[in-house]
């Protein structure tokens, strides 16, 4: 149902990049969660552009949640939460308006909607419609932390530079939950900031590849068809704009192994039935088999930068050149990493409310 | 909702490997559309078992057409698809009962139906149970076809082993429609069959990865959040047993590249708006740009071998061996790719459906 | 999703009244469930014409059960229940193809499906696709009731004569299911009998009105929008062929009361909250109150009468007289009402295991 | 999915009586509907307390389009729109926190939601979450016109007193258009006020009964099973507080017919096929036969009244007396018809659109 997404607990989206509002309705959230602000502003204070290596783009987020909670905690019924746009400098894009920049969605967008579009920074298509899913993702993690479900990304890959596979996924969780930019070995965290202030410094962008691990969900969720858990959680990461690949376990790996390599052995560890090794992420037929859910998503270099680029006039269909003016991220990979977790969060709410009830997540 | 599929066009599957029959209903295909059997026939064909590198099971899929479907065309109604299942010896499986097999959903499916799964064969997680989905699809195939929209699979890489990539498409596209083993350089295919032979001799399996191109979809169609056509191609190939990555366009690749060389420029050309590469598959922000959409899949290696393997028996919590007996595949990716040509067609028809109307693909 | 419904439990239906085989996919049922067979049969007995009130069509609705159910319990995949036709005198409706049946869905079938509709005996517009829909029903109805819920349906009126109102509804519901004509006190049975008998003879049909009951529904159950118990109830029970009104409680009797009548007080009764009176139906802001669920349906006539009718000829545009043959019934209400159940129990399986998880109806 | 409703054109709702913001979500309107806001606030207007025969509360409901609306269109993307509290005397209700109101959800609802509901003012369960409802059916009435669709409803019965007929529906519609108090005999109208303010005076309260007209729409819309238009509209209005009861053509009168009074023939009128009678209210086999859809429901009365009530106080669970405070109407019936319009209007329009295609609203 497009803009919507989830069945026991459901996200809509709505807004543009420079539109009055953006936010989000969350529908079927147990009754009794607690609404911790400081989380929620800290996970969208993650998402939003900051340091060096980010846009000069001022965001505020200054979120309100407008239904659905009293007295801190949720009630039952949807949660809205509204984040208004301001230092919206809409002029940047007006003069531009039919030029369709080169990896962004103006073409197919105009397609889509005949011209009613709203064209400025992007409108529906922008990344700036992640922070209100932050803001929902923070209180779905919240929520899951309670049950002893916990989520971590890193930064596996950027610019051509790999940080550690991730270790005790315990301790790494924890570790990421504090970090701005999430790399787990520090030599690796410095060279990709270089990498991308030197892409920063041409004008240019540099993308890369998150990895992510969810511990504490039990065996037996999920569905064989069509609502796979590989299937759900992709579903949510290929809408988050620039996400264009996910791989479970071993992933595109996979395609160079034998069966014997491949395949997870199980045995017994203090009377708890484990996988010696953890290949297929977790899942086995689309069910959870109760080993960390590990998967990454490949983020593509952000599409905004100030190289000057061949493109068209598709108002009036001529070939064209476009220079960009603005503000532009060279890399948006550290900020993705927070949507990740936050998607993740609220298709696991989804499943595990499917499963055991409305009421489960209260706890 | 779990064992359906797609909003306007949907796919209902059922079925267990050793039950009575399998089956599939296809809900929401315009009126009258022509049901061709001998294509049905070929595309079941195509994902049996063949030849030296599969299993030698017998599966004659001999399936019947059971409503939605009157004088050679579809109705509008609910088509129901049914394949009986025979040549079953369940016998092969009951011993083994319950021995976790590594890499498949004994395990997991036991953790979510507490012991009443029917374990035969992998019961509801088979492979098996694509066979109706095929059968579906080829419907599906048939009325894209005449909307001049063709589906293509090859196999990318099998066994350490690389195809040529996709050249004019749509040639290719033709020439893969009459291959059983959809490789399109013959060199490599050879190679392919013989490190396929040579896993089967060690008892043991590889994998691959399937690239698939679509051409002729209009630009305009998908959704921003959350129903991009990234995110329902993704969802209904997750469920597909086996594949653990999806990637569109460069998908992993992206993770090297700087902005200036990922993004795809657009041009003019015959009057018509094209991108000089389509680095990004056919999808801009979601919505396809009218360029072919690429995508490709990873399949895991085989899980059953022949090699012992360590496991757990999950009912009685003890550690294990197992060795399989039975007949078993060394390699599935030659079948899986019309597996992936048909849940393409099915969400393709989807889409264009909840797009342009339930009649539209009517013609 | 046309053809489906429900989210946690959902109903997927097929076939035509002509076509090859008839069925349903239940897909979502906790595993464990008995499968009681002779109950499945003895409903579909319900459901079948028979006795001098209905048609002489003779339906033997030898189900099977092809998936989902091994070793007598649901696996808690999807469970495919067939029923063949036959019987099927095609060469009855054949002649009459374009002239639109008063009252059916001919004309508005051949408006939607341009033609392609299978238009013998309705199709799939037919009241035989209920058939299985009965046999879903009692697998849910067996389920419900070892959780302690129970469903009875009562002819509330029938060609203008009036059964006595539920008194005890524990007792009743017991009384209802074993009858095949389902009024509480036997003279108005007798006389409604009678009253289809004259209407048979005049070549005629009659209406009347059904009233349910639900009881054993914990308070809490439902949603405020948009599914509402109500809402949900409504939505099944309008597909019903011939069902052309629904109420709750008092229903339209609500117009003309006022609000100090129509406030069902509540007091404690041995420690539970309950109502004095229940207008409401057990529902008070769509949500169950822990009172039984009371709701009627009013059945049009039958449209199928022997008298001479005018009509159009469809497909040439001009008017025309229709005399039906064939077999048919002179009033459906007496096998109407299992229906009713069936698609109650469905509907609530669906709604508990939304709110309570897919292991809940196990027990 | 709770409190969403729709696939192609959807509504989500959100708010609390007494919290900061109520509002909804319309998503999957097509790009370039003019949203007239004079209109949106003349039908919030009829929606909201007026007169003497209503509650004194001030309800402004200063709405505001955030998202989905550029240049005065729908840009396709969700069209959220909020209308902020205010007026609100939370003290009212603190006082009597575990008094069930009779008639109300109070009890249900804290079955339902475990004590963490907003209580206050009926909370999410109040009619005032009507109101973006309204705002929404606005848009979705004014695209539809532009299309030759229009929708009305007059009040048919209160507190004992009929309202004539529809006679000229299309006439009747515009009549009712610029009618506060949309009864179309002035006669009837004057006596229901007058029976109202009798009701108002003695503390009581009243119901009635709507009927509604939609003309315009084609025949062929609609689906056999689930997805009747009976069913769709029944869902939706169902949701609404109060109503208890909706039947389509005769409804409830069927019951008292033969075959032969209640089948509506067919004829040729002007080349166009047409029905004599409109008994199945303009829909056969859950289809759109072409003649105006027309259906009724019943409102119960207010619950809310001034008169001393038995019930209990559920927290601990005491036998108690409720004597209400506050502002309350005595009638809603005639606020209730502009909120069965707009739902009306909603999910036509996804109707539509799911026929027809996401453009097709455009016109």
């Amino acid at each position: 149902m497009k803009n919507s997404f989830g069945n026991s607990v459901s996200v809509t989206l709505f807004g543009e990049s420079h539109g009055a509002q953006i936010g989000v309705v969350i529908d079927g959230l147990a009754p009794g969660i607690e609404v911790d602000h400081d989380f929620i502003s800290s996970q969208l204070s993650l998402r939003r552009p900051h340091g060096r290596i980010s846009t000069a783009r001022r965001e505020a987020d200054e979120y309100s949640i407008v239904s659905g909670v009293f007295d801190g905690k949720t009630t039952g019924t949807p949660v809205c939460i509204l984040i208004p746009n301001c230092d919206a400098r809409s002029n940047d894009y007006a003069s531009n308006r039919s030029l369709a920049r080169p990896g962004h969605a103006d073409y197919s967008a105009n397609c889509k909607y005949h011209g009613f579009e709203d064209y400025r920074g992007g409108g529906h298509f922008s990344g700036r419609i992640t922070a209100p899913i932050v803001a929902a993702g923070a209180i779905a993690l919240g929520a899951l932390a309670k049950k002893g479900i916990r989520i971590g990304t890193h930064i596996k890959k950027c610019a051509g530079i790999c940080d550690r596979s991730f270790d005790n996924i315990n301790d790494d969780i924890a570790t990421l939950s504090c970090m701005d930019f999430a790399v787990l070995d520090s030599d690796a965290a410095n060279k990709m900031s270089e990498a991308i202030l030197v892409a920063a410094a041409e004008g240019d962008s540099v993308g890369g590849v998150l990895e992510t691990a969810i511990i504490g969900v039990d065996a037996g969720v999920g569905e064989p068809w069509f609502d796979s858990v590989e299937s759900q959680l992709a579903h949510i990461l290929f809408s988050i704009p620039g996400i264009k690949g996910v791989e479970f376990g071993l992933g595109f790996d996979f395609a160079d192994k034998k069966g014997s390599e491949a395949n997870d052995s199980f045995c017994m560890s203090n009377g708890k039935i484990v996988t010696v090794t953890n290949n297929n992420g977790g899942i086995n037929g689309g069910i959870t088999n109760g080993m960390p859910v590990v998967f990454s998503c490949v983020v593509k270099p952000t599409p905004s930068i100030y190289k000057t680029q061949a493109t068209v006039d598709f108002i009036n269909g001529v070939d064209a050149q476009l220079s960009l003016n603005g503000r532009h991220d060279p890399a948006i990979i550290h900020r993705a990493r927070v949507v990740v977790d936050s998607v993740s969060a609220l298709v696991l709410c989804d499943m595990l409310a499917m499963r055991y009830g409305t009421d489960w997540l209260r706890g």
